[in-house]
């Protein structure tokens, strides 16, 4: 049906490309590595943004704004950190028409900016916790970039948090990564695997990173968001230190976590299908699009009045703004029916002057493609129930491929084969050494996805080594 | 009573730094000219948008993203536009660690590389209008700058509109600037003059430009949100061409209209006193403070209890984020009224152990002081009565303020007498000339704010020529 989408099985990385373009969600900017981010796109963001930022405000945090140039000497206080991002920077050289004498770097992300503010709000344990989150702008000078998935500037959301205890931080960093296991399972309907990184993948300058992994439709694995335990070392490096409740001035503990508009990729890469993007409902924009059908004045008049009246009694139940009708007159039907499906609205209502006549309309699902003929009077029940249907359907859907692309590698040999034939997530057992990691990766590109945090550990001889090993880890190709 | 505030008649500057410092709104960044929004200032921010953004989407309007970094010959496209804005760029020189071929300015507005865009996306009649709103961050570097009224990195809104005509165009800049009138006067509070800006005052590159002004506490004026009709300007520069319904191609019409944190300046300056913040209650993160006082533990757990039980009756009418319990066991009551005074919360509740007994509840405003003893079943509808009865207050109180000193100048030694004596607003007729204009200017400090659009034009002559003058407009000392 969708001549302007490549099918996945043909080649994945063009039909990534063309579902976004067909949607309209993001083009590539007239500066390299950059994207504008298209109105239908944006909608995904903003809807991604409302849900979160109620969870983050429910859990007890709040938004603040830290600016967006940081001086350059910042950065090099954290050893790892300056280490990590150095080379990803955009240096700001010039303003107001003169030569700074200080260069100023693009954030690439704010833990330094925001340290030494905390720094001075920070005196005594009653200031503490601080519980801060940040909507934002970051910069990191992208090599080889992807729509959404790695773009040199992107948009994300930062948690910033200081604590009395290692065990607070440590209960924050879990309680917000629980935040987003949630956010992604229960509104995205993406299953995600919720684990801690290896040393090798963890955060520059963090003690531990927390990640929730994700399977793309072509089995590679999507760092959907991360939660870091900072320990001690941010307020090591800008002197956050507080009075603690024995009268001694004491570090803080901080911690980190974020999300960004990779999710959009990553919404797109687990649901969407060779006609173009499948939202879930949780999170479209647009839940329903109602399609009048008209050959006539007479005809348009009439199946908009109805198309009207079906919207109010939608718009008991959802927002107006989120039902739509397709009122253009300078489209056929089916060229109408196309562009919804390419931007992936859960449910379309197909409305004709036969159905004006019989007082019902044509209910059409995106992800299943059926369609079901209901009468006036039961559609707002029939919508409401059917958008709860679709949102559990994608997610099983994605569950059951997910489990049907996990396999269990018992040696290296059956890992390699089964990385070569069949990709996917690979549960195997590691030695817990970085250089097993660092040779697994070199030899075969795949990387360690996280050591979940959910199984039950069996212990087991470590794939390359023979080792012990206390639990086997997920191992994937990684995006 | 709030010692750590400035008194507006000692130094009404000092006082404005102190409110906000007093409130925690907002912190100088480490980077010169640049600032920090610290929670309890960032949701104003956040309500402000939440209002201005539903009011946007309810007038047809969606949003999208545009990149921070723009090609620096975009700039240099428009004349008069790079004339505006070049002196004040900051730019971006090294990327990835190496010297950049082309230097990027950071965006010190959208126009030029939403032109780039609009000119890919539009080809058609069909296309228009389009409708696109952007909330950002743009940077002018500042030599000298004032907390959120003037700083050099700072958050706005830029709306940006491609039309068919000049005519929808100018419909398009009138209606927003309507929903900039209706957003100041209902939500914020603050009673503007809508009208058009002088050719001197107007948006580099506009056709013209239209304002809403309003009068801030020390008599100066605030020009708080701007909307433009870009005429044909930027069309031909970026090249947005449609083939129109006589199969022609033609240059579209564009506007531009925007508003920033400067609004909270705005809203700062109008409505607080010597005591610190009043905010007004559509707009207020908090609406209601529930303070409990005790003096031991059962004391403790008796008043928090029954604050818990007033939350929840309000919260049948509020959202519960907006209300708020003060537990906090280490500040005594007067420090906590004191500090929800300073927070510009409109109403508190004091709740002690003799108003459990008596279920009751001490209900307080923030705007006028005066207190009143609730019962428990009256408390929800008392509230929100008193919720509605501050905003309306508030906006009279200012709008009374302004109409007392806005006083008419028949010519210019009168016209300069007020100035030097009074301030405030001057209404006065004058030629239409940019010559008069600089003039005045130079020689008072004090310039055309704008044309009023709400006026029935009288004609008189010109302050300072004598000649003939079509209708009075509004002079003052700006922000």
């Amino acid at each position: 049906m969708a001549k302007n989408i490549t099918p996945r099985s043909e080649n994945y990385s063009q039909w990534y490309l063309d579902v976004i373009k067909a949607g309209q969600l993001a083009d590539y900017a007239p500066v390299k590595g950059c994207m504008v981010i298209r109105p239908s796109g944006f909608a995904i963001w903003e809807a991604m943004q409302a849900r979160l930022d109620r969870m983050f405000k429910e859990t007890g945090h709040v938004n603040a704004y830290f600016p967006l140039l940081i001086p350059q000497e910042f950065l090099n206080r954290e050893a790892e950190h300056v280490e990590g991002f150095s080379p990803e920077c955009a240096v700001v050289t010039i303003g107001g028409g003169k030569e700074l004498e200080e260069p100023l770097v693009i954030r690439p992300t704010s833990e330094t900016v925001i340290g030494h503010m905390y720094a001075q709000w920070i005196n005594s344990y009653r200031d503490l916790p601080v519980l801060i989150n940040q909507w934002a702008n970051v910069m990191r000078w992208e090599k080889r970039t992807r729509l959404f998935l790695r773009t040199s500037e992107f948009l994300w959301q930062e948690g910033h948090t200081a604590h009395e205890t290692y065990e607070e931080a440590q209960e924050e960093t879990l309680k917000m990564l629980e935040v987003y296991r949630s956010f992604q399972e229960d509104d995205l309907a993406i299953p995600v695997i919720p684990g801690q990184k290896s040393e090798a993948e963890k955060f520059p300058g963090a003690l531990s990173t927390y990640t929730v992994e994700a399977m793309m439709q072509d089995g590679k694995a999507l760092q959907s968001a991360t939660s870091h335990n900072l320990g001690q070392n941010f307020a090591k490096a800008f002197e956050i230190q507080f009075l603690d409740r024995n009268n001694q001035q004491s570090l803080a503990w901080t911690t980190s976590w974020g999300s960004s508009t990779r999710m959009i990729g990553g919404l797109i890469m687990t649901h969407s299908d060779d006609d173009g993007l499948i939202l879930p409902p949780r999170i479209a924009p647009v839940a329903v699009a109602l399609v009048p059908i008209f050959s006539n004045d007479q005809e348009r008049t009439q199946t908009l009045e109805f198309a009207e009246k079906i919207k109010q009694r939608l718009a008991e139940h959802l927002d107006h703004l989120r039902i739509q009708i397709d009122d253009r007159d300078n489209l056929r039907p089916g060229d109408k029916f196309f562009h919804w499906i390419q931007q992936g609205v859960p449910v379309r209502l197909e409305i004709g002057p036969r159905d004006v006549k019989q007082q019902s309309a044509m209910v059409a699902r995106r992800d299943v493609r059926d369609k079901k003929l209901v009468p006036l009077d039961e559609i707002a029940d029939h919508v409401m129930r059917l958008l709860q249907q679709i949102q559990q359907d994608l997610y099983l859907r994605a569950l059951d491929f997910r489990e049907a692309n996990t396999r269990t590698a018992k040696n290296y040999g059956e890992f390699k084969e089964i990385l070569e034939q069949e990709g996917g997530f690979i549960r195997a057992h590691w030695n817990g050494s970085r250089e097993v990691e660092d040779q697994i990766k070199n030899e075969t590109k795949a990387t360690i996805r996280c050591i979940p945090l959910n199984d039950q550990p069996e212990a087991g001889k470590c794939i390359l080594t023979g080792e012990p090993s206390k639990q086997e880890v997920i191992f994937a190709i990684a995006y």
